[in-house]
């Protein structure tokens, strides 16, 4: 087996790099939290350690220990912002995992009580939509200081 | 709303305890690693932080990040140990996210490629097949160090 390699043209990189635009709710010198512009809830927000990883299984410990606790921030201003029953926290690691941006990332995903995830339909959100749940969430991100 | 409180009595406590069996796959003062009964997919383990807190919600950040990085350990070990394509990591809070035992635990499971997860059924996997996989994950992460 072969160790599969940082690719740094890969969406999030670009997004790091402001090449591409994206949704964002938080940033601190070693992460970004943006928006899901795929949606599986509405609220479905990224965090994405700036350090270049491809997944969990070669990230740098203090990175990830860092981003899980920015996630942890995101998850409690995610419940509050949208009246969330729950919260899932899901991170994929290679294709049969699920993963498509070989960039590591951490999904919040606010959960309501008897509403089913949507799938990945490869569909974007109206951008309307997603501001809309970006302000939000920003708002609520920040006032978890 | 009112914030859930810990209840002690819960099945992860249990184990942690001693008062109910567990397949063990790796301890420390922190954390013990665990095989899921009733696992989606062959290897499935829990890393479940030894503090108590309910999820993501309550937990101390420095239980979590402790936590998630022993969950990257055994991600690569169930990677080499299930000869996996890909790993997913999942931790839910709340009832309304999937949680259904409410002492904070993260999921580790091996996938591969074309195997769809197992829905939760309810249903134990036979308790040799998880001692099974279970001691093949405990060398595993015993050689990650």
């Amino acid at each position: 087996m072969t160790t599969p390699v940082y690719d740094d043209q890969n969406v999030f990189a670009k997004i790091l790099r402001g090449e591409i635009p994206s949704e964002k709710v938080y940033e601190d010198d070693r992460v970004v939290v943006i928006m899901d512009v795929m949606p599986q809830a509405p609220g479905h927000s990224l965090v994405i350690p700036k350090a270049p990883s491809r997944n969990i299984l070669d990230i740098a410990p203090d990175d990830l220990a860092y981003a899980i606790g920015i996630a942890a921030k995101v998850a409690r201003a995610a419940k509050r912002a949208f009246a969330a029953d729950g919260i899932n926290i899901m991170q994929f690691n290679e294709p049969a995992s699920g993963q498509t941006v070989f960039h590591t990332h951490i999904h919040v995903i606010p959960r309501h009580d008897g509403v089913a995830l949507k799938p990945h339909t490869g569909q974007m959100a109206p951008r309307d939509e997603i501001a809309a749940t970006g302000a939000k969430l920003r708002d609520a991100i920040a006032q978890e200081g």
